[in-house]
């Protein structure tokens, strides 16, 4: 399991909205075949395997991180070509908590007298293998896309100087591993003033360089102007309201530009996930600036949901100012025992700076 | 060296005025005697090493991690007792920068045909020993003492909610570390915003529990109630303005508070500083808040010399919220390249939370 584990870890973020699956083929206490997840329509990681060997399967004993699934998407029910290749036994890494199989493949193995084997979901192991795909299993079960919020700060908390300067608080190396962490979501997401104020280009990087990030702007009036860096192609999507001017509907349709309206003043966060989720995007990166990410902790003061993760890049440095903004806006808790606590934090080196990491839910 | 290192060790926080000092007699190469700075007023460490032994003290060599002093100050002149002891050889871990010796302890031994040798000002180990002592190094060369800008804060930076709820925001071993590190300082300061809204008690704790630290307040109207808990005894110094009204003035005075004006409207940070430095404070410990951090590290700004160590404790929660205080307000910088940045950072686990400490000034 720990090689199929391995196998799955290597297309995190890349098979999005399937799942990033592992699958190993034993035989006579030899691995004859590995395989993973290949982009949505193709192969699911046990078909990669089983075609890998071929004729070789039958008799052989499968590893697979995720059950396998019996209904038909947008490839065939990996459940149907285990049997048809004569595979012995089937241990599986957990239960897909996709209300379309959750149990239903490994019933359907066990009918043709395959043995099934399912790790304890209370395991170590399993927790790991439920950290491969945390955004699947929230984005399937809750009708949720996964949200992490990362933020680049000041040792004093600050996003940027009074005058707005904030370009660059981190080193290299910190904002290199914050696009690699963009990288591996399905959206990332700034607000109106980030746009105005960085004009980022919101790219995703390295290995997923030609990875089709969607780019969303949190923009209540369609203020932004279309000139800049995010509006350079159509993948992108603007979450507006209601008050958003006719004059400014017009212009955004003109250039092609999506958006859609979520509440009558304010970006319903809530709402506007959902959508987010019903499109497929499984899991969405809050890159601020401060009123975004006020928006979206407050919204998640009242639904825990709305923020998974937090990646907090800390540079050992000194900007103060009552006036500069600082990273998380909005209106705040109002005593400290309502505040969220992360869980399994990690404090690591990050260059000259550190990465502060943890978890608000597990799926 | 390295025992006088950790002789040395044994008494920092607790001999100031004076420096911290280690000494080691060694005679046929075993230690014969070990000596440490004894309170004001007692003997310096090289005295006490040669007590220890008596007469066995003649032909040795002593390893001493300070010039011996060659004044009298508070007791006799150690150059003159080592002398008399017979020292065959001295081992000196850095000049002593007191304009009053600075080289003449050397050089009266030197006088005496006793061997002297010195560490390398450039070595490592020359380094470590500097670090005994930074307040009193400070002190002594500048006038102003060592200051070190303390605050707990959550993950984004916030010292307190919207609501001005603060305690606590931290754990208890972090509090705990906190109080140990205001303990080895002369002096704790606080704004009369802090006295107000959390009256503090500013005491010394663990091994530091008797000591005398002066507690002083940022207050330029002597605006604070006498029924604070800092008012409890009056080892108190309130730093005020002009400003301050005749009728605040008088209750102070009857209360037997000191307080001194260092400024029409504004405390002068610097000024307040020098006057600090003249009483024999060495070392000033600032916990806040956000104005009289502001206030530091908007005078640092003008001169880096006004902030030497920073620490902040943080724990991995979210506050949130645009009106909630942040660590460090005042003006702050304009641009990023004027930030100031810490050096030998350390990012240490301190229970639930992380303790972040760096220099900005190395003595």
């Amino acid at each position: 399991m720990r090689i199929a584990i391995l196998e799955a870890q290597k297309v995190i973020g890349l098979v999005s909205p399937n799942p990033a699956v592992g699958a190993v083929l034993v035989k006579n206490k030899k691995i004859i075949g590995v395989g993973h997840t290949q982009p949505p329509g193709k192969n699911h990681a046990e078909i990669e395997a089983i075609q890998k060997v071929g004729l070789k399967a039958k008799g052989a004993d499968l590893y697979v991180t995720l059950e396998p699934c019996c209904h038909i998407g947008r490839t065939g029910p990996c459940a149907d070509a285990i049997i048809k290749a004569g595979i012995k036994k089937v241990f599986i890494g957990m239960k897909d908590p996709n209300p379309k199989v959750n149990g239903g493949g490994m019933k359907q193995l066990k009918k043709q007298g395959i043995m099934v084997e399912i790790i304890s979901s209370q395991s170590k192991l399993a927790r790991e293998i439920r950290l491969l795909n945390q955004p699947f299993i929230k984005a399937i079960t809750t009708g949720l896309p996964y949200v992490i919020m990362k933020a680049a700060i000041s040792l004093d908390g600050k996003i940027a100087t009074r005058s707005g300067n904030s370009q660059w608080i981190t080193g290299s190396e910190a904002r290199t591993d914050a696009r690699i962490e963009r990288s591996l979501c399905d959206a990332v997401l700034v607000g109106a003033g980030t746009v105005a104020a960085d004009d980022p280009e919101l790219a995703s990087q390295g290995i997923f360089k030609n990875k089709k990030l969607l780019r969303v702007i949190i923009d209540g009036q369609l203020s932004s102007d279309l000139n800049k860096k995010v509006f350079r192609d159509n993948n992108v999507l603007v979450a507006c309201t209601d008050s958003a001017s006719t004059i400014r509907c017009r212009a955004y349709d003109q250039a092609g530009i999506n958006y859609v309206a979520f509440g009558k003043k304010i970006v319903d966060i809530k709402k506007f996930l959902k959508y987010l989720a019903s499109q497929e995007i499984r899991s969405v990166y809050v890159e601020g600036g401060a009123s975004v990410h006020g928006a979206f902790h407050d919204a998640a003061l009242k639904d825990h949901r709305l923020i998974d993760r937090v990646i907090f890049y800390i540079a050992p440095k000194i900007i103060g100012g009552k006036n500069s903004l600082s990273s998380v806006g909005g209106k705040g808790v109002i005593e400290l025992n309502e505040v969220l606590k992360l869980k399994r934090v990690k404090m690591e080196n990050c260059g000259a700076d550190f990465k502060c990491s943890g978890f608000l839910n597990f799926y």
